[in-house]
């Protein structure tokens, strides 16, 4: 039987649920720093690095969150999503764990790294035309013809409080490190995991100022928070951000991030790309364009982080070899 | 005035008060798993992240340790060190948090990325030629002409003690998700790591097998404790593993091994490469070639896993970005 997503919006305690699901099986990410990324951004950097996360972005947490509480009823046609990679190989990794079959809609173009790893968790994966396809409308479609429960990509309470446990981990680690947060960098495509970051860092530090941070061609979150309702991004925009290029906020997310978000901020490809140099030289770790703009906001002065404390959530790491070798290439 | 070594070995006391003395200043990296590495070893891999830590590699810890510990007198004229460049921006790193100035002599065809790391934390860098200089002489001359402190890279128990806090973190992160260790893999130039490593480990597991592994070429340990002597690599060798190329045995280093470790294996730099491959696509952690031979180890059968729970120590990740692109592109 397919389920129904639960729409209202996540609080604390659903954040602390989720984080217990989930520990036996995602990684407790680690909060990097470096002295050089710190004299460069002008402030105290805290990195929350998710490429570390099981699958590689911090997309496994809400899959597996949501996953885990399907009832016996809603499993038995197993799972279906579709994503541009990472919510893939979360829901697939997800479903692996708890013995269910995931059907994966991915838009053919996705990366090759995200599309093999999410058959390697068992998925059986359908590839789309992201021109003309529309996944949403195949996604429901599938659900009804083989009674397979939608996992969607964000607009669910229960994805969410899986995301935010990436801020309530930012959280505890500012805390044992007696560091206090001035503002939190998210980057932001449907608004999932900065939704779900915003309810459990704002519980914790109710003034910290929270930015979402997109491609300069996808900036609908940005847009849509400056004029307080969901507006589309307009047409023929460009990035190799693949994991952000979303045309509208959810609404859920947006609901939430209306209310907890200072606002939006834009990178260029090129800002990203400096980032992602400066991860691996610096951080040592592998972070993929669209897990890169909170980094590249940081790093290139879109948000002035001089004098404060601020963590940046560096999302995912699933980048094909050819691209990454490109992009520290061309430092 | 110039310090002495301490040419004891450390015991596991004095690895816990090393792991209190860095304990502001390092890296409590984590232990990192891939299902997919897991598959591929037979076994279960607990892979010790050391690219993580403060500089890029485990040698921060042997050298703030020893560092910290010098008298005012011995402070006077600051410190100087040999390296091939991770021992280099370990020392100029701990001179730098403590406060003195640093000379660092290394050899011109060491990593760009070393030199320049090595600089950046205010240390004077003096370049020698690796085939015609003797960076042992320079360093005592150097030391006696400005009564600077030489930090030996790894025939210090002080060295050795911080390097142990490697092993130290891992028998404590296997406690944690109740993983009992068969075995050890640990990357092998001098041997302070190794040392260090099985000082600790060995204090809780007395039964773990620990295997230095080198680069074929540079097989010294591996064949000196076959021998139960002291013995130098042939002439002539070569290996991409910049990090690795030392001739023999420290002196305290091997009384040490010779003790607690099961023997050595060796690698070729293209099970090293395929390492370097499996770490960026499976961890998303930039591992230098050094710091890859024992996950190529793990990875490539010299060390059989199957059945296995391995902690696999990848201990830095100070790599040009031109050689890292070469080697993704490689596969």
């Amino acid at each position: 039987m397919p389920n129904s997503p639960i729409s209202t919006p996540p609080d604390i305690n659903d954040v602390k649920s989720a984080a217990e699901r989930i520990a036996p099986y995602a990684v407790r990410t680690p909060l990097l720093e470096s002295p050089h990324l710190n004299e460069i951004a002008g402030g105290r950097l805290l990195i929350k690095a998710e490429p570390l996360q099981r699958t590689g972005s911090f997309k496994f947490r809400g899959a597996f969150n949501t996953v885990s509480q399907l009832s016996a009823e809603e499993r038995v046609g197993g799972v279906v999503a579709y994503s541009s990679g990472n919510h893939a190989q979360g829901v697939a990794a997800a479903a692996q764990l708890l013995g269910l079959p995931a059907i994966i809609i991915m838009p053919e173009d996705a990366p090759k790294t995200k599309i093999e790893n999410t058959k390697s968790y068992g998925a059986e994966v359908i590839l789309y035309d992201r021109n003309s396809g529309d996944r949403e409308a195949l996604g429901e479609e599938i659900s009804r013809d083989r009674s397979a429960s939608l996992i969607r990509p964000y607009d669910d309470s229960r994805i969410i409080a899986g995301q935010g446990t990436v801020g309530l981990e930012i959280a505890e680690q500012a805390r044992e490190r007696d560091a206090s947060l001035d503002a939190a960098l998210v980057c932001c495509g449907g608004g999932g995991l900065i939704s779900g970051c915003a309810t459990a860092l704002v519980h914790d530090v109710p003034e910290v100022e929270i930015r979402a941070v997109e491609p300069e061609d996808f900036d609908d979150t940005a847009r849509s928070l400056a004029a307080g309702k969901r507006l589309e991004v307009d047409p023929g925009g460009n990035s190799f951000c693949d994991a952000l290029l979303s045309p509208r906020p959810g609404e859920l997310t947006f609901e939430i991030n209306r209310r907890l978000l200072a606002g939006g901020l834009t990178v260029s490809d090129a800002q990203v790309a400096d980032a992602m140099r400066q991860a691996y030289s610096r951080l040592k770790l592998v972070v993929e364009p669209g897990g890169a703009v909170a980094l590249a906001a940081a790093l290139s002065g879109a948000f002035d982080c001089r004098g404060k404390t601020v963590a940046v959530v560096c999302s995912g790491g699933n980048v094909d070899a050819e691209l990454f070798a490109q992009v520290l290439g061309g430092g």
